[in-house]
């Protein structure tokens, strides 16, 4: 994309296989059992493949200082009720993935049974990449749609100087008869925190007009940030706001600035998921469908790119090429996750990836 | 909202009934039955009693024309067919409204039967603001959101430099205890395309950086204006286009861009709707949910405004006050409606509004 920042350029190559084998390490050595550590380290190994490093294992340094501080429980009691087309999940304090798991498989069955469905999760906590689990439901054939809101708000409202609502995450995907599915995943900010605090920790300094300090000011001063500003001004404050409003309250937890108002305690690791599955044969053949998608796909690009683009190409599509290049390749790493790694290794008494 | 331009200051001072009824007049003069006619142009006059010209009884003038041409079926046959949670409507070339009323109530009773409901409708016309249709949802005591696709592509992808899908219009509508919907409206581009005609007849120029020429050079000459660029680039093209494929190809049309270039008999009215429902019912008490928007709304109105701003506002928020002024005191009508009004009155032999 256009968009591409100077932190993400690595120069450390590492097979994906061990890369999963020590964040596996990792979180079983925080009390994560065996099965959840895979699921959890392959959502994050998935947005390396993809190039959306802040949403990789560089998150596992935050996630298994959680877990030692007791902020997320490694052994959760995931609870499903089903009501109708609606499936309320609670979390029980878990890592996100394990909450996003639930609620998401829970929609495919639903789709799969009523032609759509929905889930809500309370008390999860970060579910890394929103695309993620809109593929899982791409995978099973249906549109997915996968939102999640924050612990704390941390994106300005249209004209306020304190945060209104969460830097709201969203994807959809579809399935295509092609490699991959098409998928959008987007924070409704400017840019996703994460992706923020590395620029940060590369640079020093941030994009301008994207951030501001506590006070509500524009800063490019990295070491001011504190909010994000949404993207399109009142069209990511909207698109962000209604999936805070429904991913926090259908899942009982409250929309992101009331819970972080309410209860100071739950800006900790709590998120709240919102999922949506569609089953595409309710309304054309599948294949129909995923041919559409294809045709959209070849047609895009064979537009005309505009002035410093090589290509225009449909969303998703430049994470596919990086995907492809690095399933085969191994993953070029850069310090911005090469450092937190490789402390959290030394904290937990770990290897850290050859090369680290 | 910030944005608000030049075009929308008016000085004709009109009564919504007298507009109600002036409206149903041009609709069945042009064939249309009276109870339909009723319909759309209070869908129309909603649009100008919330500050939304571009999306108001304006429109009738393009309306009649096309009626006029044929273009536009004056007694369509809606059919509406339900497989599982799902709702498949054939518009039979009519009035984007009257399609989009019988999608969206579609909608409606699936999620009052199921918890949730989708509805994909084929072959109708423009559906005015697509504000209306989530809020018909969310009067029913659900959430409600509505997308349209265009009848050919007016929206750049990123980084190309010609369209790559319609500059798609969607709402989310969320019930409250107060006296109006939480409702977002918005295109996904910078500007709805509608409201751009409607500066560049008033003012003569563009906002810099929203719009290009037909080869895709940046304009900000209104005569020059081809196409619109995404709000918020990657983010505007990415929301865009998942509406438009899934009103587009779920209801059988086809994508904005692939039907505009298979067949270009289809770029007159023609537009595919794509409509969700959520039963809040199934999640938690509606009177709860309720309640949650109202604290979100009062929450954010007590944030303290950025600079050149006097209140940090809700989606939707700013439109309703003009609302409740306007269903009181008249529509104060600029000479962007006032003008192509007139001239429809006196193409079809009508009374114009008193005062226009």
């Amino acid at each position: 994309m256009s968009d591409r920042l100077r932190y993400d350029i690595g120069d450390v190559q590492v097979p994906a296989d061990e890369m999963r084998a020590f964040g596996t390490s990792a979180l079983t050595a925080t009390g994560v059992p065996g099965d959840d550590a895979i699921l959890v380290v392959e959502t994050l190994v998935h947005a390396d493949l993809r190039g959306v490093f802040s949403h990789g294992t560089r998150l596992l340094a935050a996630y298994t200082e959680a877990l030692e501080a007791g902020a997320i429980n490694p052994t959760p009691n995931i609870r499903v009720s089903h009501s109708t087309g609606a499936a309320v999940v609670n979390g029980d304090r878990s890592l996100g993935q394990l909450g996003a798991w639930a609620g998401m498989q829970a929609a495919i069955d639903i789709a799969h049974d009523r032609g759509i469905g929905v889930a809500a999760v309370s008390d999860t906590g970060h579910f890394g990449a929103a695309a993620y689990w809109a593929l899982l439901a791409a995978d099973a054939g249906l549109i997915g749609h996968a939102a999640s809101n924050m612990a704390g708000p941390c994106m300005l409202a249209t004209g306020s100087r304190q945060p209104a609502t969460g830097n709201t995450p969203l994807a959809w995907a579809f399935p295509t008869h092609g490699a991959h599915p098409v998928v959008l995943d987007m924070a409704s900010g400017a840019y996703a925190l994460n992706k923020l605090h590395m620029v940060g920790a590369t640079t020093g300094s941030l994009p301008a007009g994207v951030a501001t300090d506590s006070e509500g000011n524009p800063t490019t001063d990295a070491s001011r940030l504190a909010y994000v500003v949404p993207a399109g001004g009142p069209k990511g404050y909207g698109i962000g706001l209604v999936h805070d409003l429904m991913a926090g309250v259908l899942s009982g937890d409250g929309a992101t600035l009331i819970k972080g108002a309410l209860d100071p305690a739950n800006r900790g690791p709590r998120g709240s998921l919102f999922f949506l599955t569609i089953d595409v044969g309710a309304f054309l053949p599948l294949s129909d469908f995923r041919t559409a998608m294809d045709e959209q796909s070849r047609a895009v690009n064979s537009l005309p790119p505009a002035a410093g683009f090589s290509k225009v190409q449909m969303p998703g599509q430049p994470e596919w090429e990086l995907f492809e290049d690095r399933v085969a390749n191994g993953i070029a790493y850069p310090a911005s996750v090469v450092e937190p790694l490789t402390a959290m290794a030394e904290r937990l008494g770990l290897d850290a990836p050859a090369g680290f």
